[in-house]
């Protein structure tokens, strides 16, 4: 799911950030004929994500380290597994060590997020869903992390995807004007909009709007529930995706609501990295 | 301390990737003619950050847009602040508003965290280091956070700064042997090595390596201790760092050591970006 | 709709693609006081298209040159009309000259053809759409030109839109294949299939897919009545495009039909330029 | 003759353009483990033109696909002939289709045109050259495909040749002015001269210029004829270029002049896409 | 000459090469609210070159700053000339301080170097050239600084000039085996061809090879004599070039010939810079 | 110590601005199936410095070229030499050829004028330094040529070494008021201080300050001799830098002091090239 050539220019970027010049503590310290093998260690349980990423790394900075895997992408892995070994020039193994493990780290991170938040809907058929809340740069590493973990890609873009939000909604002057314009709409894309109340959900609901999709931002589970049987019982037809302040930890209160989607931008603003570390095994010279 | 240059780079990457053609949604609904306000809403308590960022994500977008804030960078904000306005074209404004926030809560998010980390290490003159845990791509900016956050920055990269660490050790079979080659380190460059076991540590200290700094990773507050008494004892002049599993919670233990700094790739690698929006204040057609 | 920061960078590409080192006539001809004002000139009838473009390359050039439109963006125009007006150092028009003729003979191409194309099928309410067959690097200014002449953009790329066509379901082994695999479909997207022939038409007018829109493709006049009346009679919410070989010339063949698109990569492969040119009108020393 | 590192920028712009984020249909549609074989197939007679740009593609996408070509770069082939296959995963060849065949028809289409022109002009020895007047970002492609049509290429950048045109000549206030600057011409380059007129040319012809060739724009014929008999009684050794809407339909009214070139830009910027597609032939699982 | 854009290259590949992150010892100890005025000094005779691009060094850090010249670009400067003044933040002057320098300590080196040459060579109406052994990545600017200094640009690339030179020959076996492919030699460039001795040229004068320069190589200065009457008695309407070990010290020895142009490498691969400074000369706090 | 990724983007750079286009003389001489051998000539004694880089010139253009070193990197060798083989097409050859030499000639020349420079030095222990007065573009590639040389780099830019100037002292008023900033010196960096005078220095040896290093800049031996003996009485353990006219001719002047570095931009920015040819040794047809 990843272009090759879109992670190559992401790993340039990276290491020419960390890489001005020279690594200068490795070249001072290490001979050049040091080989050897070193292993990736999850020191926590987790779900891995990240490989091509790793292999590129280190593919760019000497294509003559090697990379076994021992674990598949997206497995969940517990705390003290191997996830694989890097072998080769020990400088080209330490110049790389960093980055690769930053990225590795990060997408591992979302991918374990992502993976307990799901296995928790599950059971409801509600998915989750990730949002334009992406760090900056990151945002074809983070969507992908997200479909590892098990979640769903919401729009990746405001090129890709039609959500009228509260502030256009606002600019318009009203929930009537926005549906005015949605004859303009191309055709091979649907229409989500944003409702904030549940006055505004009325309002879309008497009104002929050609609408696929709602998203019902920040409101209470009571609300939620009133919502969803006033979609129900008018355009049965549209999706229900549900967003503000859901995480992890008070998912429990929605699992009772008839709806399709969850968003959270929390899956890709606000990851923790997964503990990894690069431990160097066996070291010959050549 | 952001190089203007560096900042439009990043931004321009950054809206690319969020507009790779036109904002469809803007397109179709939004008049072209439609002017307004807008203000950027703190939704909790935090530490501004990345001021400059925004100004130039919408400055990119649309020079005629205006910025007016209302808080300093580096500013202890309260929630419901109004952090700023910006004024201008409606669609200029929507185009950029994700990709702003984005960049916002996330700097915002770091300099939070780390400003209240060190308060609680400012009483013990114990200073706040990042490291190169840094989240890729955004290096200069993650930096520049911990910066306006209080905390200090540790080497930008692998060409600013000598820290021999344990893989580096293991790699040559021994610290002996890494302090060998340090008569090579350039002269404006101080040394830092770091150290896993009080072992290690005194075959260091025994040493004639002319090390600067060293860092205690992973150690007990109990065995901080007995590292701390050994280096006071025989090395004084040289500066202690300590790392490993350190956060804001656990920081309470460390407060009575004779160190340093301690440092956390936390800062850096684990950010929970803060709340803010941007929300629409006035509509104007011109 | 076309954000400034791609053009720049379109306009830096066809600029120094021009002049990788110098303009070595004007280098040698024009003395470097020479000021003067020179007019675009359409040459034929013509609807333009490109301002912003021609903005941008003077603008690279040199800033100081000033354009003066007399037309606006998608005015139909008569020969011999003055499209505007460029006034300042002679050097620096003549440089630009042809890149800003080349940008705007080319969409001004399209904007005219695509013009003749909508006002035919205006009265039948067809509209016309573009394709994925744009000149590679001008996807953008073409998608552009399109939407002033008066079509409509089909997706703009393989990230954008699901349409699944020929190959996909030979790849799969029949459209059955195809239609399981349609619930993976994210849900801000709709869906549309290529169908080749009525046998398939059939079969996935019998399927249960969530089809939004069908394409015809290369179907004849007799087949296309027959297969319009095979969807408006079974699932008549399924919007129909029809392509293969449509062109100005034969459109009148499809106005009877109960149709909703026509799309034709003729609108974009196969541009004819229409003709303007620049002409010197005053000439002064500073 | 097209430098390898050329054409991959070209292609990596293009597949960027095509695939900002995914291919979306094909990831929901397709399993990852498909491998087949298609064919590039003519659907008319053409003169093939951009293989090495077609490898350059697939490369770029997956460097396991492997292409077999049936034809050689400029060989004239028939409707319905197969132009080569490619082999490998069926993801990869359906990503590339589109932007590979937009390369290949485009640069056919100029190639078949191109060889249909200088067919016509073979018998008279005159011979096809073409203009500036290429399709911004495409320069270097498009004059590839002129040379493998069977046509000459004039300068290919305003660095690269001497070309006082009428623009220069109108700035300077006449064609004296700016014969008096050829001295400055460099002397690895020749100088050529538009005119516009028979006067232009008389004084032209009268005067010292170190002139070497001559391009006589938007003459009629009589005054070609006329022009031609001036030029070769006083400077004999003058090569002679003709330009102004000559086309394949009117070139027969050439044919008769003692001219050495003729110049159009309806090569490059008026470019009719040749018909290929590609058929998938075989699937198999791997 | 220069186009404003290419230097903006130039310059942003200098400072990122020169500040990847910041400027740490300004960061450190320069207060950012410092104004001051500063003024470059000739520390020895010299030619000014390198004005555009020293501005656009400054204005690419801080557009807030001013530049005021006192020479003009070209001008001969004696010892203690203060060249131009330079007004604003400290930081933001100290930053760019090292790059202008070079830039500017580069090419006046050039510029005065050539400027004697091209004296000497005055009197014998010989003209000095300048070669392809330009320093990687500064070419435009060598060709530049050359123009300034008096001297005239040989060809600037492979695409744009045609330079038959010993290797070709060797290649071909032989120089008659060149001659026969200059039939083909597009008709807007001249035709130059590098000769290694008396019998080589003699090969080429009885030649038919429509030849336009000779590039007289490694000849002595009596072989010169010899080819120069050669040449006279033959062919007299070929320029010649000379080169081969020519320098500012034995051009004394050729300046009885009567050729047209001296080439040299050594005016842009063995470049003396020549001692410039920049001295702060006023301090103000805003 | 030169990382793979940066010389390729250093070659690319280089090969773009040679070759524009094309190689029009090959195109236009040369069959394509001519394939060869030839060999890169010292033609004066050398300490060889490039050859990575004349690798990636080739390998860029045409990855079937191989090339056969005969010498080491940094080895001295007579004039006369055969450095090198290349064996390939002789077009990618010559396409190469003078880019390659580019490189190869002026890293040479580096590295053989640092290499006569560190010999002198040698016996009196002192090091040579370069500095920042590299020519822009070409950091990274001088400070390799420098270390083949036998050279020690100062630091790389401004992000990565304290230097506090002259500049920086006048901004602030005095050296005084620079030394109270010095706490803020990141703990991985040395500080280093230029000093103009005896006076200048005396203040800093009797401050506090945390100095590590200091540059006597532009001072006469005789000033030397008491600028050395009183760091040797005060703070020995102060590394002695000097700078300021330095160079191979004059060096033996300073043999006698007790200093630890010498540093000179003439290593850098007033470079001499070496002479290197390439010769064509065989030719055969394939």
């Amino acid at each position: 799911m990843l272009e090759k050539w879109k992670i190559k220019e992401l790993v340039k970027f990276a290491l020419n950030e960390d890489i001005p010049f020279i690594d200068i503590t490795s070249e001072i310290i290490l001979p050049s004929n040091l080989y050897g093998k070193a292993y990736f260690l999850a020191k926590e349980d987790l779900v891995v994500c990240g490989k091509p990423i790793v292999e590129e790394v280190f593919n760019f900075i000497d294509p003559e380290t090697k990379i076994f895997w021992q674990v598949e992408e997206g497995a969940e892995v517990k705390a003290h597994t191997k996830l694989g070994f890097i072998e080769g020039n020990i400088k080209s193994i330490l110049k790389g060590e960093r980055v690769a493990l930053n990225f590795l780290q990060h997408l591992s991170g979302i991918a374990t997020y992502v993976r307990k938040f799901t296995k928790k809907l599950a059971p409801y058929c509600i998915l989750l869903l990730d949002t334009r809340k992406n760090l900056p740069g990151l945002k074809i590493l983070q969507k992908y992390a997200v479909k590892i973990g098990g979640g769903k890609n919401h729009r990746f873009s405001l090129s890709d995807g039609i959500l009228i939000k509260d502030n256009h909604i606002k600019a318009l002057g009203g929930i009537e004007k926005a549906i005015e314009r949605l004859k303009e709409v191309p055709h091979y894309l649907k229409v989500e909009i944003e409702v904030k109340s549940l006055e505004e959900l009325k309002i879309l609901l008497n009104s002929e709007a050609p609408v696929d999709n709602v998203l019902l931002d920040n409101f209470s589970v009571d609300e939620l529930k009133e919502a969803v049987k006033m979609i129900k019982n008018t355009k049965p037809h549209i999706k229900i995706e549900v967003s503000g302040g859901i995480s992890l930890e008070n998912i429990e209160n929605f699992k009772e609501l008839d709806i399709d989607y969850v968003s959270s931008g929390t899956l890709t603003h606000s990851v923790k990295a997964v503990d990894i570390s690069l431990k160097i095994e066996t070291i010959y010279n050549y």
